[in-house]
């Protein structure tokens, strides 16, 4: 155990926070520690916007929710899958990147990449003392919030980041337990150990709503799994990813 | 500044390991350290693969490149989008699911989710004074890896990561300028501004190259791109990733 890993355990999402600026000099620090995550083959296909503009804030608060941690905070991060400097290296260097660019691998490529970088900036953001919030809500709307952001084509906005200092303490929520999700040398997909592991971590569940709500809550995973998944959500994503020039062909 | 700053802002890939397994203890410390990441909307849509098996190694190894620190490290991870425990709940709770899952938002919310967890595997290891490697290659084939992990449908490798003791120092590689991938509140999309950091990164990637091989290898950025990307790698890739169920419609 040490300090980074006592930060990466400790981890609990963060939904208030103080609305006051991070310094320039954090956000920075933050921006480059996310660059220094690894990237495939060196591509670097991410972009990160930092949303400060009341209004512009305002706005993506309302449409990933709403949800006011996206307009309070102390920065909101945007992470980009971004392609589009690629695309002008093509046409600079006569090469025909397109159908490359286009392809589903380089669309995975683009968020795993930004993702990593993402994740560094969480990591970072959260040794510093500050808590931090995804908000996968702006793809509610990508059309609105690339819009609000002026992305061009070659530019997808995957994800917010709030990072800001806690104004309460939230609870760490439990994981599956580790022997559900890691396999060795081949995956275990057999439904009666998926039954009894289901079984398992639904008790966890219940008993973390339970205690969490003094007894009022007590769902169980599964039924949160069902439900959440019973309608598909954000159902435009493919043919706006298409229009955008990512995962085409 | 903290010491986790400094991991993160330190890491360079390592590629060659001392072929001595890692504890189960540090192990198993690394996986909760992967699950503590965030997760979208508690979805944990990913799983862990542990390759332990030399045979299997060699195998993965071999279709990676070959790259012969797959097969030589302390620990090689294979981590996976998986919905397969997602699409069980469906059918024991009498949901249909499948439209949810077959989504490509939840192809992406997969893909994000994996990585956030990867990437803080990859930050505690490197705390721990172990070296790192991401290997998109296992994307080569991904049916030939598919097949030696034994991954059903709704389950699809991602990448894999080595971790391990690095026996060779590496140099750390220069990232974009903060300010090109860094952008606030509109995204800044003039191509003379593009043209200028293109030659401002260019000359820095030279230079570090130069440097690296006291001068025999002297490539640009944008040369190492657009030799890569002219041409499409990994086309299989859209109806393989369809005929797992994901990113369908």
């Amino acid at each position: 155990m040490n300090s980074t890993i006592e930060t990466i355990l400790s981890h609990r999402s963060v939904r208030a926070f103080e609305n006051k600026p991070l310094s320039k000099k954090t956000v920075d620090t933050l921006i480059q520690c996310a660059q220094q995550a690894s990237t495939s083959s060196y591509i670097q296909a991410y972009s990160i916007i930092g949303v400060t503009n009341p209004d512009k804030k305002k706005a993506l608060a309302e449409l990933a929710g709403p949800q006011s941690y996206v307009e309070e905070n102390g920065h909101f991060f945007v992470f980009c899958a971004d392609l589009k400097r690629h695309e002008y290296i093509g046409k600079r260097e006569e090469t025909n990147v397109i159908p490359s660019l286009e392809s589903t691998e380089k669309f995975m490529v683009a968020l795993i990449d930004a993702s990593l970088a993402a994740q560094n900036m969480a990591i970072a953001a959260e040794s510093l003392g500050y808590g931090i919030c995804y908000i996968g809500g702006i793809r509610n709307n990508l059309e609105k919030a690339s819009e609000l952001l002026q992305t061009p084509d070659r530019v997808l906005p995957l994800f917010g980041l709030c990072v800001g200092l806690p104004t309460k303490d939230t609870e760490k929520k439990p994981r599956l337990p580790l022997h559900h999700i890691y396999h060795e040398n081949t995956y275990n997909n057999n439904e009666e150990v998926i039954e009894g592991e289901l079984r398992e971590f639904d008790e966890i569940v219940s008993a973390y709503y339970a205690k969490r709500t003094n007894g009022k809550r007590n769902q169980r995973w599964s039924d949160q799994m069902a439900s959440m998944l019973k309608d598909p959500k954000r159902s435009y994503m493919k043919e706006f990813v298409k229009g955008k020039g990512f995962d085409v062909r």
